[in-house]
């Protein structure tokens, strides 16, 4: 553990509003005991580095213009929000970032007063600023009151569908707005589309203000012709000149670039924008994702996301794994498969990295897409490859297939297009919380015609179920699978092609049947386990598919068992309702089956790690063998709570 | 009925091959009839007619320079479709149009092989575009070949994200793609934000030829400073002068704007764009909507979607309406409440006429925000709207909110924002097909935690769920409604604010309880009364909400009953799942219950009328009494099949 950084300066700040009082100078003392003591919170906990060093200075300069909380400061995906939690309030807690009972590493309205608007996902923040701009107009009221809204957003966030939509509505609507554009040149990965090019050229080259002054000259210069078109010609040359014409044909008034690691930049233009704003303003603001700590400026990824680390050195302390995780199994399988099938191709939406498509990018880079932050468009992209003959594997987390949800339905479903759905991320996911779990795919694939839907119970049914996607021509299917590690299990040397509908058996009991779908499988076989030392054995199945249902073995189950319970790492809707509406069309509970199903709670689930989260459900084993003995109606003596 | 147009060009055209071999004079003929054969059909049958009044000639040309089926011609939304199903071998067919067993009124892969990609949904056309042309490179198959890939999309449709994650993703590939952008101004309503006010610039005022001639010469003049700068000043003005700038800065090649309803502009501009693109390009086409049909013209939503009309005079033949629609309720049920409440405010996503809220929006315009098509944006905008204290109804079709789903989830339930989703067209929908039905919404809105999910049973219940919504300031809520007219009940002098989580008796029976939820309550009802003439008299309840269950209500009908039947107008993993998922909790089903939850059906069902296609899911009346005599093993004789 690394001594603390020493911060007399940031030690008097407990509140935004002791920034006031400060000189420009001392703000810069600030700024730089902030982004220590970032750097020294974030090596205790792991978590989003790189995006909170490169808003340290920006940070700093937005609570000291503007009033927070009545200002309402959104940030977009928000795990550049560290910085923001330790001057707001939240710097006693920020080395229980990420973990049980600590702090969220988002924004999170009932965490504080001074996060207006939560976030996880990308690209919602101005969308949310937009609305408090009109709640304001309107009359509304919120904790803190109501002042100016601010949105922070990445240029990689900006890249998506829905910023463009907010843009062109804020724009219409022409509200007083604040966008500020943190261009850094890196979402998680190198950004890519035509659009981060765009935003490349605006700063590339001439210094602006000169270039600016010599616009103005020039539209004075413009032949007759032009008189007519004089007023637009102007604009298109102050646009050109400061750089900002796609934005301000949008209605957007637009500053910049400036440099954002510079507060005798920052402070001024806020100052001026914020007193002479009356519409929609986006501030571009040049950064560097990981600023100010060498180990992450360097890294390929500017310190996207890391594990516990030591300051000095920069090295992380990652603790040795024993198997291969979900998402290089699928990726390795993946790239064994394409090499064989040249129609294999594989689509992601900004995470080549998290969904190890990285690999298979480097492999056959012609038949990687990675389309940006935009899951709509990936999913129909993934619908016209597929419609063209090809075999597209549209790399998704759960969580963010939600984006893409009507592409699926519309796109993909109706049209039974075989697009390959690898669902990553399935379940609850551990320290990014809430946001970013993946409970409800299973809910919202498995109820659409046509879709097959699988979960894998280990890795090396991951990789079977890869192979089984491969060969579907038919029609759309997805394979869901987990955060992390898998369990251990040897691996095929050939990965192969399941039946479709059709799971296996496990272990043949007596008297209950659990029937499992997906990795909760071995917490399942660990309750079997302590269930045989009492006496009962239970038959274990693994259930494969949500969709179809392998209709004989759930009804041989039911016929042979007293109890059938079902397991899964999803919302209920999902797995054990299909198998619910199977048992009850076949008449099975009209004399009577002690039927459950074990789905995540009815809550959102904070976060922690993926154990104590799946504890918090009731989903671990000892909740599985409790809830065995509940339904067979045996006692249990002085258990414990799950 | 009017008599058939005179068309004998047109009659020998029985496929696109046809058109190569007539000249352009004859082309020009072929679009005459063409059009006066569009409106003749849609006179028969009712639909889209504006819109394929506004691309006849645009049709024509097309498929005269292109190589269809060959080349994959892709309509956006599709409703435009109807000349080019007519010159694509379905003019036998097009008096069918929209009806059972008829031609879809959208582009279907099942249907036509000039189909290459079926749509319903906007601004989906340049992903799948991309999907061609990058699977065409990529040596990929499809039914009648691959070639070039050409996407036409309105200039309503490229305002959604999707579109612009589209063109940003096409822009970065640099393939040859062709996207004609067909800007009429209008979507079905006048279309808003900033992106419109920019299209609108780009042709007004100056004659294009001549400004770009002025913008070539102007470069010269440009002074030294601009040196370093000139290249790009060079693109800029190039890009003014032929208005592109926007599309060019997303890597597009920019023609026009071109007078889409003159062929001698369109068909050398298509011929030369053809030989020479070598990456993605833009053709900007201006067209009006309804074009060449003076009633359409003169209408004021251009004659969008028309019922059965008389082709002299334009009138439609409406049949009369016995009962308010439910849009209509819901729309003046919230008048009604937004005059007591001013923090009542109302979102679409460009469907001000659809969903009602154009009422809204001439009375309170100020609190009235059509946010374009943009449905992500609109959510999570009255996401924003709720945190800043306003009581936002986001109003859309449930068929429309999966494009939000993501938004509802990560914005809305997480942070418990009391958003209000009036959610209409749930359940089928008749002549839009499949692509329109709402039949997933309460699947996937039931499983958030702290969603509430309420169906109306009737139009007086519908204006109670407004009241209740209203008054519901503790977190989401959500009420589902379907297409078309009331049952004719008595409406409340004023709506009451429901019990959450209640829901009501409807009349007490024995043996068997029949538990609704939505409006197919009255056919339950019709049900029950053919059931009593058979001395079997039904329990039966309306349910009211899917979130929270009425746990009491569930329980003493099971308690009370041989038999539960849950019968709703969604599919499975909604309200039937959650109610077996309650049974088998309190172990209900251990000692047997005969229950069966009645869904939709696990197929996308064709276009008929709402009636039929419930016939077709088995969910009429019929159907419910033969359930119930089913269940209670009770033997038919000579029952039809509904």
């Amino acid at each position: 553990m690394s001594e603390r950084p020493k911060t007399p300066l940031l030690d008097q700040v407990h509140a935004p509003a002791d920034l006031k009082r400060l000189s420009d100078a001392q703000l810069r003392q600030v700024a730089d005991e902030l982004r220590a003591e970032t750097v020294s919170a974030v090596s205790v906990t792991g978590g989003h580095l790189g995006a909170g060093l490169g808003v340290v200075e920006l940070t700093v300069a937005l609570h000291a213009v503007f009033d927070t909380p009545k200002d309402k400061l959104i940030w977009d995906v928000s795990h550049q929000s560290y910085p923001h939690k330790i001057l707001t309030g939240r710097r006693d807690r920020i080395r229980t970032l990420r973990t049980k009972g600590g702090l969220s590493g988002f924004t999170k309205r009932s965490e504080s007063v001074y996060d207006p608007f939560g976030a996880g996902h990308s690209s919602t923040s101005i969308s949310a600023a937009l609305g408090f701009a009109v709640a304001h107009d309107l009359g509304g009221s919120a904790d803190g009151g109501l002042g100016d809204a601010i949105a922070v957003i990445g240029d990689g966030s900006m890249s998506a569908g829905m910023a463009f939509e907010a843009m062109n509505n804020a724009g219409h609507l022409k509200k007083r707005l604040f966008v500020i554009l943190n261009d850094n040149e890196m979402s998680i990965a190198p950004p890519v589309g035509a659009f981060s090019s765009y935003l490349t050229r605006l700063y590339a080259g001439e210094p602006f203000q000169e270039f600016k002054a010599a616009a103005k000259g020039a539209v004075s210069l413009l032949p007759e012709p032009f008189r007519e078109g004089a007023k637009r010609a102007k604009e298109m040359l102050k646009g050109m000149a400061v750089g900002g014409t796609l934005f301000e044909e949008l209605g957007f008034s637009y500053v910049g670039p400036i440099d954002g690691h510079d507060l005798n930049q920052l402070l001024p233009v806020l100052r001026t924008v914020k007193a002479r704003a009356n519409g929609p303003i986006l501030i571009h603001v040049l950064t560097k994702k990981g600023k100010g700590y060498g180990p992450a400026e360097r890294a390929r990824d500017k310190g996207h996301a890391t594990a516990k680390f030591d300051v000095l050195t920069g090295e992380q302390k990652k603790t040795p794994s024993n198997a291969p995780s979900y998402t290089k199994v699928f990726a390795d399988t993946l790239l064994k498969l394409a090499a064989k099938d040249d129609k294999i191709c594989a689509v992601t939406a900004a995470m080549p990295d998290g969904t190890g498509l990285n690999l298979f990018a480097e492999r056959y880079p012609s038949r990687c897409f990675d389309v940006g932050i935009a899951e709509q468009h990936g999913v129909t992209f993934s619908a016209g490859l597929a419609a063209g003959g090809l075999k597209p594997f549209c790399a998704m987390y759960s969580t963010f297939l939600q984006r893409g949800y009507d592409q699926v339905v519309h796109d993909v479903a109706i049209q039974r297009l075989p697009v390959r759905f690898a669902i990553d991320r399935a379940g609850l996911v551990g320290a990014d919380g809430a946001t970013h779990a993946g409970a409800f795919d299973v809910a919202y694939l498995a109820n659409l015609p046509g879709m097959v839907v699988m979960a894998a119970a280990d890795e090396a049914e991951l990789a079977h179920m890869v192979a089984t996607a491969a060969a579907h021509d038919e029609g759309p299917i997805a394979f869901r699978y987990p955060r992390g590690e898998g369990v251990g299990v040897e691996m095929p040397e050939e990965p192969q092609v399941l039946e479709i509908g059709k799971g296996r058996m496990i272990q043949q009991g007596k008297r209950v049947a659990i029937l499992s779908f997906g990795t909760r499988l071995s917490e399942v076989m660990k309750a079997a386990e302590a269930l045989s030392a009492k006496g009962i054995t239970p038959t274990v199945a693994d259930a494969r598919f949500a969709k179809p249902l392998d209709r004989e073995l759930i009804l041989q189950l039911a016929a042979d068992h007293e109890a059938v319970i079902t397991v899964e790492e999803g919302s209920v809707g999902g797995f054990g309702s299909h198998v619910a509406q199977l048992l009850a069309d076949e008449g099975v509970f009209d004399t009577g089956l002690k039927f459950r199903s074990m789905v995540l709670p009815d809550t959102f689930i904070d976060q922690a790690s993926q154990e104590d989260m799946y504890a918090v459900a009731r989903m671990n084993a000892p909740d599985i063998e409790a809830k065995v003995l509940e339904v067979l109606g045996i006692a249990q003596i002085g258990r414990q709570v799950g």
